[in-house]
């Protein structure tokens, strides 16, 4: 039987780092295929600090966030890691592109799927991305699109945080443990040297998201990564898990 | 080592049939000793069949109401059934009836509590005894509330589903498959003989919950009971669990 | 047959005036008995000016506002109107009340209720009494509730328009022209000596719901009420009714 | 004077049936004219037990949905069905088909239109549907586009009920009596042989809408279709309107 | 060193009258230049009385409706009005007009900037404007647009109040006094000959605001203008500031 | 001319200081008196540390909260402190604490007002006083509570972060800078050698409104505290505040 996946659909491609960096260095570790898609690199919005080296162009900058996000998934464990080059403020979204995301849905078939917060004020690509990775989703279970493939089933869609999560009117109703990683994932953060601004930042979000979690639980958690599910969760079971 | 426990709070003596029965079943069933506790008969306001009969009075509605939810308790399979009698329309909610509650979470110490929605604008106990039962828990919590005792936990806190689920602003992010147990659900439906013209609309409920669960897994789910959960979920992976 | 009738439970002894008095004149013209219930005379915290006067005390804000209380349901034709007297800033709301609140919903058995809004950060005997309204609705629909009295249905119960609306997450859903009665209205107003200040501020309101009811309909409208339902609308048709 | 209409906005051919089959045949069985226009067949993502026939193609997907439509349409009385065949997952809605729908406006001048709710996770044509077919209502109301035609009124948009209704953030605050043409509802639902297992979900939807339209009023409903109205009601009265 | 600027995004040529005019004329009367950039003059759907006139033409209507707007802005003290004639209903905004607008933002820098709600059910233009300024706003911040420019600041961003508030879920949440240039305001008002029955409508607006600046306050207004902020405000100070 | 206040309504004695220190301290500096009232010493539900001491008795935790409380206020420059030992877990406020809080609103007449949030599932005594402390300050204003004392006018009210805000529904709408006071408000914190797992998760609060202050402003700021105003700002020009 095949392993198997999950997918991270990425507006910039740092976002997949500081949001998600736990999540797939756990199940990665478990195990599973995780996919990152970076639909652009975030060369024009979210580069800051390269912009300020001279002679810098819009293909160097593409270039080193290309570097830095390798070495990042790489630390991560992730199986596999896209560059789309779509460009970015605004990201551009067409139908073909679109129809690719579905053919990724359908290649790969994740377990689950996490992206971008449906409101963010401060980042118009942000929300345009989330919807852009669920409507994907949604084609991808029409038996109509390429009727010869066969669709996927219902994947949960998991939003992870946005970097003022109370403005995104964002509520995070799924605390993930990501204490046995943490490492990695703060090994990942350091490969963002254009975005070092960030790092101490991240480091306390997943601190606070990781109090919040034992204080929901009766477990000893130290780091934690936080999500929105979209789509309520279908259980066989009210008891929650143990601990580790 | 002890068997695990789960608490249901239930405002007036049938509530934990139509909104939990499937829930309390399939725990009882996993080895989960369920103690269901009704806080008021709902003579005054929900037994309105049983008032239309010759020479009513009130103790005759409650002795009543009481065989009936014992009938259906032991159909569920539930461990405890306790009946406090502290009136309906309006329930009378006291300092020292709070304590009793916490009495009962300290002894238990239930892996989770299902209990009423926040708002219910045909009913005003329901609302009255969801912020009961979690203040309860609160209190359970603290270390100086009988400092001798051990303090609980954190266990999630369910809400179950109300009459008109839209009405109350109640939202359903937790869908449980209830099919295993249904027969016994619809067992207890029927020992409720005073509120009959219920029967089939919470059958009707747990079926379109089921097409629910269905659509958000991939598993064959015929029943289910959906619960808005008050705290988010503290989990170690993402991935969904397997159908049965 | 016996005549349909309406109740308005107001906190103080003018909300009615300002919130309702359109719809009070309105019904009454149409044949239909309208009961104000003033729970309270307001004399604390919403007689200023009256405590502005050399030598006045609780008593004599008292009897002043019941004068002028009385006056306005005469100008908008009120079938009944009772003063509780039961303070304000705080109200207080006892069971006692409450019962007193069931058997007037009993006695009328009343076609709609108006009341406040459920939020009011500048008041909070408003959301008391609404609560309390509802409350007593509920209860008088309980057949257990003094058994050998027939129980209510179901009337709508709309609440009238706070003073600031949208600090009071009040939304208007229903916009009730009462362009053939402003003039009633605004006498009622002018019967309001102690709060002269509202009198053109309640007139901009009629006005400002008058256009946006023309705006929402096709019909010429120019003094208007806007009201929150706090129920579904049950009808037999979608095609509004015609104007006048 | 010319017969009253109503404008249906479907996005995909069977939506009118379902979501709002009941309040069609009720409105044509009082001599209002009903169009329906279906903007694609659904033959892409809502056709999937026709894909699983050999050698099924698009087009004869297409053709199948349309003829299950026209008998679903015959058997509810609507006046004018139209297919614009704009395609599914992802429909497509340019400004010309836009301004197309802004001249069935202009032509039909329906007293009210029916279309999708403003959210849907799991459908992303229904959303953009209902944007496209308010939009058009603006439009069709500017005294600039075709200056030598009427404009339209106002006509109340009510959004029709989704599959799971909570998960869209929609309320019922409109509940319809549909139950003098449930036959004919039934009769359209069974006219949609390839979506048989909606069949009773959608019975269910009409008796559980039933019960609550009963107890939201004092009437003897049984079968029920509830709707969000978009705009406030605009009305003469808050009495209301006494049952069959 | 440079004069400070504010920027007010107008969907049609009207808008920044009714909504901003107050804050327009305050801030121009304290030394800050004031640009106004008008996307559409309105002329399809903002224009009715224009359209009554005989042999009127789209052209004709532009006309009238800049001359208006001219006359408006500077009895505001406008420093700078634009007219980018981009239609309305519907509005036609591009990535070149957002580009265009970035440039705006570059080179005035506002100091703060106002445009319309997020939503508006009775008007497509006005949330797409909306989305469109902010989406400047952010691109104008990205280091990698244009880098040889200096980005802007985080400039906030105020809504201003649509035609039915509550409709548009607006929350006003900052009260600006206009009362020292209430005059102004309203002769601008007044060169809006083409939409007259709108004088009076917001005439009552700037008062009802007003009350409520004042009861906010423990200070004197007579005539407000509200706002809804998008991002949180930034203090160093609790203490409001004194009246004047 | 008397020195301007600020009251601090705090449900245990410790709340100000993770919560407000920031303000507090700030606002000292700044010449204006802060009165902090401690409604409960917190000495049941948030001592759990003490608890764990051999020997503790109520009073003895009661007594070294208080001393813990005193200490941090001296360090913040609080002007007094009151401890009014209403119990906790639950609190208890009667009528006659309300009055005497209204008292002290009447007495020092604060130019604004801090305490918790409207919701807090984890915590029942924080949202009981947040709406007690809103409701002395309405009574507070009533001319008819103590008709010789002069009324207060409208401070604004501000709602201090709680411990898990998402959760809480609560929105951080001003961000205040309180970087020249960290260190006051660090000082404090160490005071509270009953709750040392809280230092860091603090600090790191104030680090991250920090960032966020910064990005909604053009400013340097490192510690922010956020609030959500209860009432719309009131100001005189929508122009930010320069930086320190």
């Amino acid at each position: 039987m095949s392993r198997k996946t999950a997918l991270v659909v990425s507006a910039h491609s740092a976002d997949f780092v500081w949001r998600a960096g736990g999540a797939i260095a756990l199940h990665a570790q478990a195990g599973i295929d995780v996919t990152v898609v970076c639909l652009s690199y975030g060369e024009r919005g979210e580069s800051a600090k390269l912009w300020r080296l001279d002679g810098m162009t819009l293909d160097r900058v593409k270039s080193e966030r290309q570097r830095e996000a390798e070495a990042a998934a790489k630390a991560l464990g992730v199986a596999d890691i896209q560059f789309w080059d779509l460009g970015d403020y605004p990201i551009t979204l067409t139908q073909e592109t679109l129809f690719r995301m579905v053919d990724v849905f359908r290649k790969i078939r994740p377990s689950f799927v996490l992206t971008h917060s449906r409101e963010d004020p401060y980042n118009r690509d942000h929300p345009l991305v989330s919807q852009f990775a669920q409507e994907a989703r949604i084609i991808a279970q029409a038996h109509g699109h390429n009727p010869d493939e066969k669709v996927v089933g219902a994947p949960p869609v998991m939003l992870f945080e946005p970097h003022q999560p109370e403005q995104c009117r964002w509520m995070p109703n799924t605390l993930l443990d990501i204490t046995p990683v943490w490492d990695q994932k703060r090994a990942a953060i350091e490969c963002m040297a254009g975005q070092e601004h960030l790092w101490e930042y991240y480091t306390r979000v997943a601190l606070q998201r990781g109090v919040q979690a034992a204080r929901n639980s009766d477990k000893t958690i130290k780091y934690g990564e936080a999500y929105e599910a979209v789509f309520p969760h279908v259980v066989e079971t009210l008891v929650p898990t143990e601990g580790r």
